[in-house]
């Protein structure tokens, strides 16, 4: 490509509206322009990105064994109906009505659509597995969009479903395509992460999501110093290390007035955080035809409520709701200075996390107000109904596979893959005839990848103060040549033309910046859209025969010899 | 590819609903299922083909010098607005509300959405011409969809858009464009035409249609035996061939009772039409304050009026309307027996067409109820205002180029090119600065191929009883081999994967049907989903060393060396 006739639509000055480094990057190097609130035209420099992430995509899908498919961006909305997401989804559904007022959604994801088509298409065991997948517009009506194509309204994924005679067969399919994935971020040259990820409400049986690091995440990751062991925090598993001491201190009541924080409380009774424990009091599932009981919480006070955890436990009522403050009195509960003593005598349920189940000598709050009781002891002092993972892990805390001890990082979900289970099948009555003749009911899984998404990601995690910084696979040109005054030296044009020709006979993705325009603005230009290789060819080199080369992750730039830049490029 | 792994969904039956012959195939040979009306997914079958075609167009588009961008499927109304479209677009836009209830379309075309692209990112004439091209789903919601992906209302298209300083700038870029779709569709191997097209409504100066002949097509082609001239027939001009002869017969008045079509009459009087003129009695151009005029058309009897042109004459009013009953009654005209002659005289204009003006002794209306005149001769006996070009042109005409004849055929439309000239640029201020330093309106011209349509329209030109016959570059496969008795015989089998991994490796697009089915089944599969290449493996072969070839469009398959072959196949 010739500089001249592509568009450089690079902005000196940071937009405004651009929260994250990637969505003030992708404007600012031309990439995209916004064309209203969550809606992206990509212009030509993000294009050229855009289409290496699918080509990989495409590939490594292809290699998996996944058949191409292709389905509407507009999905009739009995479908929807049928699986009884046509209310459950909420308002990021958009809803219409064509010209014969035909309800229709704009698709957000497909579902409904493949397995409508696996349900016809689909007749007997033998075609089974199956795996299809697309690369498609996909439309969720955001109520605010933002960080420009990281959470846009209208974007681009791929995404596979495969269909099963059983868990087993989908297992195999899983797990080819989690090594599919693992291929797929590997290619892309990102530093990526696949975590154990909650199923949440869609229910199923096991999911993984991929995500790439950056500080910029929105999800924090936890994943071990010595094993492939990684998880979604609100997933990971506190392990319990250590025993309880025995007693050492006799029970105390203190005078904590309007201490009311841990940090507080802590510093006021020259405590550590970590020595003490915070209550909190939540609604437990009701018995028929009775009020919800109160239940208590107990974590260590340095420690987080893992909501998703606590959620998961039969007495505890979900969506995680706290106790009213008439449940509060009737119970004679202080708020801010409940402790666990005396709780269980009075028909609470005391539910303790692990590591302050362990325990001994701690601060707890005395039932009364502005008063603490110090050296409390569990089952001398205070009696618990369970023992019971409620917190989110820390970093430091063993990892769950026993091997090293766990990091957190923020990470971006890039990637998704997912149990389905029969949650689809069944509703739309997704059948094939089994090998006894008999029809059964097909289990499914399904294989999600942000491929808009996975460009703004890569950028988070590959960026300097000049701009972003592609790797090589993805990046809009690998090679960017610049023949110093070209206007007026034919020679370092002939060089510069002879360089591109030879650099693009051997494969490579090459710009020549030929462009009537200072230097300043050339570099400047090819530093922000994360060129990776920067050739410039001055009279200088041409006597000297050297050129002068900088990798844009460089400080400065070399002299080499073309054997030497080959050779850097080659990388 | 192995047949065992992919989704043959074949159907032995021709679906009911389907019309045409494109339709029909495409469904049988399992390349789309219908979702809902105007709807399809495509199968692995028929995302095969679509791929190749885009990437064809792609390649072109590249090589040409066209930018690829992506533009969002949804499109805020506003724009619409700017453009004035959003209320003359009629109900095949769809529009619809988001959450926060603005207003939106999905994208019918993208002219707004670029315009306002490069209203904002072009600001010099350095920057010009600049071309633009995506390949997006569209969305047009036609009253009622048919004829499977030909007239769908999700639909995928390959949509260009050009900026100019100048028409003369437009003009070479059209020009490359129009060379750029003659090198597609000749790679895609379809037998077409580019013809000079109506620029419609929507104005703008040149057109040119990309047609796809074949019998099924909704339009009339008109084209040189000799030359490449070729147009719609609603643009094609009727060439006037000879002249007038003088006068040999006397004007007479002939009872004609119950005579009313051209045929009847000439029947009747034992003359042919193409020696008789008929009338066209349509609303002319009203003056200020005054009702409109009548004006009366003549044409030979055989020939069929233009209507189009017609719309063209100054004199008459578009859209093209008949004279109504009360009209004709004051001026004394009888509906079915109106000839010329005294109507000029009546201050009627007469305006007669080319063919119709070189008449002689011709039979005429008698402007009285059954009868009509013979013998009648124009000056002599009728006056005229003009000759004008107002019929469709037929077979046999000269073409207007002056070289050969004209033939007609029917065609498909699957690509346009048009200079849109400044009705966009104008409508939404796209301006960039000129070489003077002052703002100029920039000069538009747009570029679209119908993507999904150009694979049922391939089908309509390639078929026979037997199923689809694609052209090689399209085909969903290129190769398929089969080994007999797979299952039974190893050396068969071994046979086969040898060779299919030889036609991998040299570059072939290969299936191999290793499925446990009879063989019958699977050459009736082969054919119908048109597979260019047959090549069957059995024991006999094996042991005279010869594979049994079959191409698509042979009557028998015969048995040939591995050299004759590779040869047939690589033809």
């Amino acid at each position: 490509m010739r500089a001249s006739r592509f568009l450089f639509a690079t902005l000196r000055e940071t937009p405004n509206d651009a929260e994250v480094i990637s969505h003030q990057l992708m404007l600012r190097a031309g990439m995209i322009r916004k064309l209203a609130s969550g809606l992206y035209t990509w212009l030509p420099m993000g294009v050229r990105v855009l289409n290496k992430v699918e080509a990989i995509v495409r590939e490594e899908m292809d290699r998996a064994g996944s058949l191409q498919v292709l389905m509407p961006v507009t999905q009739p909305a009995s479908l929807w109906e049928e699986s009884g997401r046509y209310v459950q989804y909420g308002p990021e559904l958009l809803r219409f009505k064509d010209r014969h007022t035909n309800d229709f959604v704009l698709g957000p994801t497909h579902e409904e659509v493949i397995t409508d088509m696996a349900r016809t298409e689909l007749k007997s065991y033998k075609q089974l597995p199956a795996n299809f997948y697309q690369v498609q517009t996909k439309f969720r009506d955001e109520i605010r969009p933002r960080f420009g194509v990281m959470r846009s309204r209208e974007f681009i994924m791929k995404d596979a479903y495969s269909f099963h005679v059983d868990q087993e067969s989908l297992q195999e399919t899983y797990d080819v395509m989690y090594d599919a994935y693992c291929k797929i971020f590997t290619r892309l040259g990102l530093n990526f992460r696949p975590v154990q990820a909650d199923t949440g409400s869609i229910g199923g049986s096991g999911s993984h999501e991929f995500h790439v690091l950056a500080s910029s995440g929105e999800d924090d990751i936890a994943f071990s110093t010595d094993s492939d062991y990684a998880a979604n925090v609100e997933m990971a598993e506190a392990v319990l290390v250590g025993e309880r001491a025995a007693p050492a201190k006799a029970l105390e009541i203190v005078e904590t007035p309007n201490q009311k924080t841990i940090e507080d409380v802590s510093a006021f009774l020259k405590s550590e955080p970590a020595q003490s424990v915070k209550a909190l009091l939540v609604q437990g599932v009701a018995e028929e035809g009775k009020a919800a009981p109160v239940i208590a919480l107990f974590l260590r006070g340095d420690h987080e409520l893992n909501e998703i955890k606590a959620e998961k436990h039969p007495l505890i009522a979900a969506p995680l709701t706290f106790a009213t403050e008439e449940q509060l009195a009737e119970h004679g509960l202080t708020a801010g200075f409940c402790g666990p003593q005396g709780l269980v005598e009075k028909g609470i349920a005391v539910i303790v996390d692990r590591a302050a189940s362990i325990l001994s000598d701690f601060v707890a709050g005395a039932n009364e107000a502005d008063k603490h009781a110090v050296g409390v002891n569990w089952e001398r002092d205070a009696q618990f109904t369970e023992v019971y993972d409620l917190r989110n892990v820390v970093e430091g805390d063993p990892s769950p596979d026993g091997k090293g001890t766990l990091q957190i990082k923020r990470g971006i979900e890039v990637g998704h893959i997912f149990q389905l289970g029969q949650k689809y099948s069944e509703a739309l009555g997704c059948k094939v005839l089994g090998k006894d003749g008999k029809p059964l009911v097909v289990t499914m899984g399904c294989y999600g990848i942000g491929v808009t998404r996975v460009v703004a990601s890569a950028i988070e995690q590959n960026f300097d103060e000049k701009g972003i910084i592609w790797p090589a696979a993805i990046a809009p040109f690998e090679v960017a040549i610049v023949p110093m005054n070209a206007h007026k030296s034919p020679r370092t044009l002939e060089a510069a033309e002879a360089l591109y020709a030879e650099l693009q006979a051997a494969g490579y993705d090459v710009i020549l910046d030929d462009r009537d325009e200072r230097p300043g603005v050339k570099f400047s230009d090819l530093e922000i859209t994360g060129i990776p290789h920067r050739v410039v060819i001055g009279e200088k080199g041409l006597d000297a025969g050297t050129f002068e080369y900088k990798g844009r992750r460089d400080a400065e730039s070399v002299n080499i010899s073309k054997e030497e830049l080959l050779a850097k490029i080659a990388k």
